[in-house]
């Protein structure tokens, strides 16, 4: 899907791709009476054309092609899918373009009222009259359903991840605090073409790269909707590593970014510089289990609430519930949906509504926290099939690996 | 400003530094006539309470001390400030608790409109009656001029962020490209606490950790607000290296994260591999000259939009106006307000009408792109001062340092 450098069509997706996410759109938005709608959120602009750039893209029922309003860079040509770019200093120059194209502006707009500002909706709606409709939800259900190229792309950064995750015993020292082998982990991500940037969709998450847990860190709950907390370093971004010294035999867990190519896989998995205990080899290997009952459910109809139940029945039937997802505080999941951002649809959660497709991109993590121990389990990311297996395309040995 | 670790009091602050920080905020509200608001921006939540929570800061101007609407994480306990925690599951529950604690609910209540997606503004607006104020710009204003504490902590990143970049030179290896040269700049930074995070207010920004230029990749528009460009490694996140072999004698501009505490510098410099040719010499010696003539005005009562006028005409004076601030795309502004966000005000733009302040502080770039060459120019970060000449927190050499 990556284009050769220097491409500076509006469209890096090619007119076939990109009516395949598109299409869909525009029936979601018939089947809600919404006629036309203005995508403005980085992310779904990504989604809609395979590069990011300042500005809106005009989905109509009617029209065959996007249009695009494109405020910044001032060098892109029109793209792959035919739609047409126009640039704009300001969203009051929309009103004009779309007249002068025979396009009556004055209908109810589709915005993403749950990302864009308050008051960006306001300015944006008097552009067509005034009245607007949502099309968070449409967006992110579509977004839920991964095309085949999407697919391919989290698989090649789940490729890379798995390498990168391969060599993280070999980066680690002796006397490292969880911080300073994170660094070392970032560092080795970046050079096999981490891109960092970790998106997430709302203000509910922050994190720099990613998350290394180890020791007592691990049971301090953090502000965020992650499955797991940590301190942090500072309480500007409390969580994660917090500087503790990683002890011989204590059990390390790493979750760091596998953003490759704008598609992430989201993979973890557990260290130890000596030996691990018991509990640690064996609740490793409980969330190993987990994992692989949840593959073999992931199927097109299954419940994204049944697959919860059934991680939480096997935490539970270890005698592991109190520290299933965390022990002083509780994750509500144990598994999200993965792609351009990291918090997609369907969440694996008691009370989802979410029923899996074929498409869907799931990242399972069923993680325990034992007070005195720390976190342990592991994380994968799969690939809803139609008629087999889920695919799992976070590769990387799932055994507690020892720190050379 | 920063307090010992497992410190799990909701605010950090300190009575006299929050009241610092809150009471120009509810003298604000006064004269807009506004009763009540509801802060939830992350980077506006650390700067009334020193630490990031998920949740709600009431403030009301006829309480001394502000509540806390609390979500995550569920281990804080009441401030150093004196404000009560209230744990909540849903803003819903707000109303409630403001009635029993005696307070009419029932009025239009301040929201970050211009921050606060349009569905969380309507369900918070439900909760008081349905009518709103906006205090966007309340705040905004009021973090653009910084407390001595904010400054303390801003000066304490200035110096280990100059630390980090006298090491610069010894990072650099013959025949790395623009992202190796960045990643170690990347991993020593981390290294010296640099917690990675780089808070920008809105969506018009996007990086990772810095941007390292070189070559032709400097005149490469991109789609976020910065003063400088480059391609990037890939179309979701457009900006910065993109792979491009470091050149003898080529210039290598490095603009790398400052935030070691919460708050963040932002510093600018020119390194090269060889022997710096007379135009990136002569470049170089203008951007410095620029940033002292900028600071010797940034007096309380200037004029941001003056010290702009001043920066082009000392480009245009020197011939140099067509590559000031870029050269395909030309940036509109040559400084701008930093603290926990990296594009806080003042601006120093054209149109600007901000009057600088004592507290305000301001990163100053003035660069230049020059097509064969590259960018040049560098950057730094001063403090407004009362009686005094503006201090700069970033102080390491301005020269055009040389690779080992």
């Amino acid at each position: 899907m990556k284009e050769p450098k220097h491409n500076y069509s509006i469209d890096l997706l090619g007119s076939d791709e990109q009516a395949r996410r598109i299409g869909p759109i525009k029936e979601a938005m018939r089947a809600a009476g919404i006629r036309h709608c203005l995508i403005y959120d980085n992310a779904n602009i990504y989604y809609l054309t395979g590069r990011v750039f300042r500005g809106y893209v005009y989905i109509n029922t009617d029209l065959e092609a996007p249009l695009y309003f494109v405020r910044r860079p001032n060098h892109l040509t029109a793209g792959a899918g035919g739609g047409a770019v126009h640039y704009i200093r300001k969203p009051e120059e929309i009103r004009g373009i779309l007249e002068q194209a025979g396009i009556d502006p004055d209908a109810p707009v589709g915005l993403e009222l749950g990302k864009n500002a308050y008051s960006e909706v306001m300015r944006l709606a008097a552009v067509f009259g005034g009245q607007t409709a949502d099309v968070t939800a449409i967006m992110r259900a579509r977004r839920a359903v991964k095309t085949d190229a999407e697919i391919d792309a989290i698989r090649r950064s789940g490729v890379r991840q798995s390498l990168v995750y391969e060599r993280i015993p070999h980066l680690y020292r002796e006397g490292m605090t969880d911080i300073e082998f994170q660094i070392e982990i970032e560092r080795a991500s970046r050079l096999a073409g981490c891109l960092g940037q970790f998106r997430v969709s709302g203000t509910d998450m922050e994190l720099f790269m990613g998350n290394v847990l180890t020791g007592e860190n691990a049971d301090c709950p953090s502000p965020y909707d992650f499955a797991m907390g940590g301190e942090g370093l500072d309480p500007s971004i409390p969580v994660g590593a917090n500087g503790t010294v990683i002890g011989e035999n204590s059990p390390v867990m790493v979750d760091v970014n596998g953003n490759y190519d704008g598609y992430m896989t989201d993979m973890t998995r557990m260290y130890v510089a000596g030996t691990a205990s018991d509990t640690v080899l064996k609740l490793n290997d409980l969330s190993r289990r987990i994992c692989d009952a949840l593959a073999s459910m992931m199927r097109p109809g299954a419940a994204a609430a049944d697959l919860y139940a059934r991680a939480a029945s096997m935490a539970a039937e270890a005698g592991m519930a109190d520290y299933f997802m965390g022990h002083r505080y509780h994750a509500g999941f144990v598994g999200h949906g993965v792609g351009i951002e990291v918090n997609e649809l369907p969440v694996l959660a008691p009370r989802s509504k979410d029923i899996l497709q074929a498409g869907n991109v799931i990242a399972v993590e069923p993680k325990f926290v034992i007070p005195g121990v720390g976190a342990v389990g592991i994380e994968n990311t799969y690939a809803v099939c139609d008629g087999r297996a889920a695919e799992k395309l976070t590769t990387a040995s799932e055994a507690v690996v020892q720190l050379d």
